[in-house]
């Protein structure tokens, strides 16, 4: 971290990148939340603005008079430490603060930051802070983009967001197997730029030798499974992904449709046909883990994943892994509210690599490590095997 | 029913006020759906401009085009006649169509009516369907009060709605019972002039003799009750009204406060202190039929309350009575989709009677058979007590 | 009520009945429960006995010791006034006390009433009571029978009971509607006889001329019902109905089965063919309704029913009524924990007269009120149609 | 495996110790429910049975003929491979068959196997099959145990059921943490023994330094946590977990009862009070690591634990692991049914290591991987702290 203007720039330009993600949504798509798991999205934008008033603005800037004082109950999300808050199944509940005021709350943040840090206050403590709001409103930028794919996808109306996010993506033509050889490799962030808790703690891991492909499954792969009867052969499935495909009757990927005998997804730009050379997307855990059991595979770790991660091209999906995301030897959680920023969520979540088309840019590396439940499917997730 | 310009006046000052009523909201207002009981606003705009097309428009005006093919999906309540619809609970889940694009939609209906209505195409069995979506619009004007007030009250900013629909209504100081002799008394509509299938069938019902109360429960009245430990003596309640008070932990009237040592309300107008001369509302049946039970005292039934209805004043809360709501006799559905509109939901139901601060002017008469679920209470209810 | 030894004869013939209505029990067949609407055996056998210990035994006998001080506990079944109990869907978790030990229990508060009977000390209150506890379980003889036949007839292996409950009865050959004259009746319990608290208040009750059937629909009318679509046309549902139909897949009364082309139904007796001629059972009040709809006909209201039951057999088949349960005019609970025997449940209930085959002798009669649940149909429930 | 009467004596006396487990029941205990993950004891005696018909008599013995046909359908426990299965939760719903017929059907089995035995013709392949349905017999005498304690202690009564299992059992006096140095440790089972498929795959596993207590945490230690707030303070919890103790209002393990201000439980000798040495048991692996966190500790992984296992006593309390239940390295289901003894779970749960008071002598191993879902605690669950 360097305490030059880069840091106030990279902050304005986050700042600023969150509002032109919302820019093609009408006032009404920033208020919905058809599931739990999808925020509206002018909940993303009050709370990332709320993260840097309540960790720096509010304990650093003396004197600071709070935008709102109702805020904090509005936009907290799961920080335990800071107070109650609205339970988060509730927020597409919430009509106000309405869109407007949450853009003159953005603006009032922005600006207590820029003079803040023209007053020249800003020591390194702070400014480490201010680096980790600065990225949690990257990942919240992601979020925003998947969360309004859901929001308009699931619309009967289909709308398109009229955005190149998802423009054509052919999978390399020859896939291949990579081999590693077996030995003894350092895992975790090892430098000294930015990076999460749960990266740190580099140790040493033993693998096996082993496989991995160089490139991801695709959507033809997949429709090959579908056809084959995948989705209704125990034999691929775990116990609970069985479960969990018949409770809710999944016959496909998220967003697919079949439409006049040929299968259709709803992408960023609308109802399309699918591609299958495309990298498929917006699968479960349980699928993944079906599909390779499928072909007599398998998903590699998060250790093998990041070993060979130098020898092909990621970035287009976050992938599975068949890894549980637990805490690295020696891992503490930070004190404050900073410790529940990951540690209490190291049970129950598998951990995905890579980096997704919607991942804000410089905002993955390959010790990166994102974790979801393994039903879930919203994000652009996808599949690389391993053997 | 008359055929002459005045219906289409009638239609014309509906529509507008319908718009006025949501004259003060934000457009976020519009789209959220906090409970499944309570729709968006935007929801009832479009639902009730819907009814004309699919019913007026679509049959009867040759060569019409709809403003969306894809509206009729969205904007269908609950006519299985007329084909797939957007389950209820989800209504909150659509930011799409837009309150711009909504708005349009009734200019382009409200337009189509005018000049159908103008070429003087509109003979007897149309204007009837036109006269029922006019009383329709006006139910939902109501329910656009109840629900904004539902959508508001549960925001935790408490927003105003800043109108003055509950202003200050001091009931009757010298409350007294009116004693109506035993006999035989003519129940439902008799006359010409517009009412529901569910009010016709006029016959004959014998009561007994009776008292009923002049004046509706106050607040203060209520707060006795709740001093009293009303909600905890399982005396007072039915089974399955004190599971509801257990399962919901309820502890006063929908939109009361305890604070500082003082009961509050929120009201269209903001959060106010409870005004104990004021006529108690949203109430459940249950506590409704709990109160009465407290008191030593009954709840009137239909037929009580309609044979009195001329001696008192009623109009500012609908009031339970005992009464289930069932067909009178000779009832039968009209056929097609309108017959949806009342036989299908006579079971499990209260009958309530008078009407409320919000109903539309001239919406209701003495023989109105309103209905709601005994545990519902978003609407403007209130107690009437008989013995 | 008499004072004299019949009440002490019916008591014992009462204890005496309910056994041997479990003698063809397996043991564990005395201790599950399916739903939770349906208590297992031994907990009817333990409850009914406890009855008399809590409401006799222990306020009118002095020095008298309770059999086991948790029974109370265990066989409390909604009395709020005599203190905790077990929730009643968790009756089928508990193994203990055995049915060896119930039996016991049950011998233990037979012989000390008799006891107390023959040292002449029961009064005419406690007569009373006495009467009100013989006729409780003879209601809960009713319910043995039915949630036997529960528990047998979804087990996989479809045991029979072994008994003639279920013998064969055609209905009248000649099925004929009678005429009633419109005029005043009246209704409701009037001689000195036994009745329970919801039958008194003999009140007038006008109602226009109609028709009743002299006969019970029989299965055979019922698959013309299923076999013209019944169950999926919604214009003869309640929305309600409707919903209850779509949520549980409801395609025939309950404890059918289409094998080999053919209808048959679990009975006492095991699984056998239907036969066409026998009255319909097992079926809801949302069925009974939409069989009348689709047949352009109507359920009778309580009162047209208690009115002609004097021109007709009945006793076959509880007949759901369109009667809402409510209470009869001047109606008061009685004070105490005998007052929540029956107005406590006075909302969401429908009326059934009549009788069923599973009704101990004399324990009805033609103004004995049954009340469920519109979605109940585990008892011998049937429909008489009018017009 | 070896090929002696040996296997023969080791099935019959699993076959015996089973019955003799249940011993100590009335005939109702074998039959109750009372949440999912509890089998009514009868449905573990008929179901390890069928394991032995349906995998060794049914395919190896011709002309055997099936004790009852439908028994497959009632005692399958989740084989897909083999057909449809009455679901789990229902299990406590069925009544028959009777206790009595499923010891018939246990004598029928093992009668069937001892002549298939005697009569020399099980070979190396089908041996392989009996032990492992023996071995998978045993796991259930552990599951009939702890579900039979989980029947009688939510029994308001809280029977006793007897026995001398859960004897007094004071932890090491002197508790102290084991240094274990870095290095590569060969992981998984490696000699020729029986055991299960989750544990081959031997493979090298580098660990960092770590310590691990040599004895278990005590009631005491655990009373401290609770009287210290430990369940309402976040900071421990993981948010999963935290969610868990809020929705089912967690005070203490299961069994625990505060009662005249003193910490008692239910053990299988009935209610006693807590003794503080003794090792704590029954708690989750939320708490376990809520615990751990108070500390200022950690539980150890499953490598950790297999490392260490030769250096502490083991096997009074199954151990809650970090670790996530993951394959080992080439890890491969077995084809068909048996298959779908382990893999299939391989998701959302955690690893346990040791064996319990409940597990049967020789039925663990400290290479033995056993797993919960975090949540689940009513096996004889305990904590070994690492650092």
């Amino acid at each position: 971290m360097v305490l030059t203007d880069t840091l106030l720039e990279l902050f304005l330009e986050t700042r600023s990148t969150s509002e032109q993600i919302c820019a093609p949504l009408e006032t009404e798509d920033y208020v919905v939340q058809p599931v739990a798991d999808v925020s509206p999205p002018k909940w993303h934008l009050g709370h990332t603005t709320w993260f840097f008033e309540e960790f720096i603005l509010k304990p650093y800037t003396p004197g600071y008079k709070l935008f709102d004082e109702s805020f904090s109950f509005v936009f907290n999300s799961y920080y335990e430490t800071v107070g109650k808050r609205v339970v988060r199944a509730n927020r597409g509940n919430l009509s106000r603060p309405s869109v407007t005021k949450i853009y003159e709350y953005r603006n009032y943040v922005t600006n207590a930051i820029s003079v803040f840090w023209q007053k020249g206050r800003i020591d390194k403590e702070i400014a480490a802070v201010l680096e980790i709001g600065i990225h949690h409103e990257k990942q919240h930028q992601e979020l925003l983009i998947t969360d309004i794919k859901f929001i308009l996808g699931h619309n009967p109306l289909l709308p398109a967001y009229g955005n190149a996010i998802e423009a054509h993506e052919k999978e390399e033509t020859f896939p291949e197997f990579i081999t590693i050889e077996e030995g003894l490799y350092t895992i975790g962030h090892t430098d000294a730029s930015f990076c999460y808790d749960n990266e740190m703690g580099a140790h040493k891991v033993f693998v096996n030798e082993y496989q991995i492909s160089n490139s991801l499954v695709t959507n033809g792969d997949y429709i090959d499974f579908i056809n084959d009867g995948g989705y209704s052969n125990f034999e691929y499935w775990h116990a609970e992904g069985l479960d969990w495909v018949k409770q809710h009757q999944v016959k496909a990927p998220m967003y697919w449709h079949f439409i006049d005998d040929e299968w259709h997804h709803y992408t960023l730009s609308g109802l399309q046909k699918i591609d299958k050379e495309t990298p498929l997307t917006h699968i479960s855990y349980y699928e993944a883990f079906a599909f390779a059991q499928w072909k007599g595979l398998r998903l590699p770790t998060e250790f093998e994943w990041e070993i060979a991660s130098g020898l092909f091209e990621w970035g287009k999906r976050w992938e599975w892994t068949e890894s549980a995301y637990l805490p690295y030897p020696n891992y503490k959680k930070p004190t404050g509210a900073l410790g529940e920023y990951n540690g209490k969520f190291m049970v129950s979540q598998k951990v995905l690599r890579g980096g997704s088309i919607a991942t804000p840019e410089k905002h993955t590396r390959n010790t990166y490590r994102n974790f979801f439940h393994p039903s879930q499917r919203w994000q652009f997730t996808g599949i690389r095997l391993a053997k």
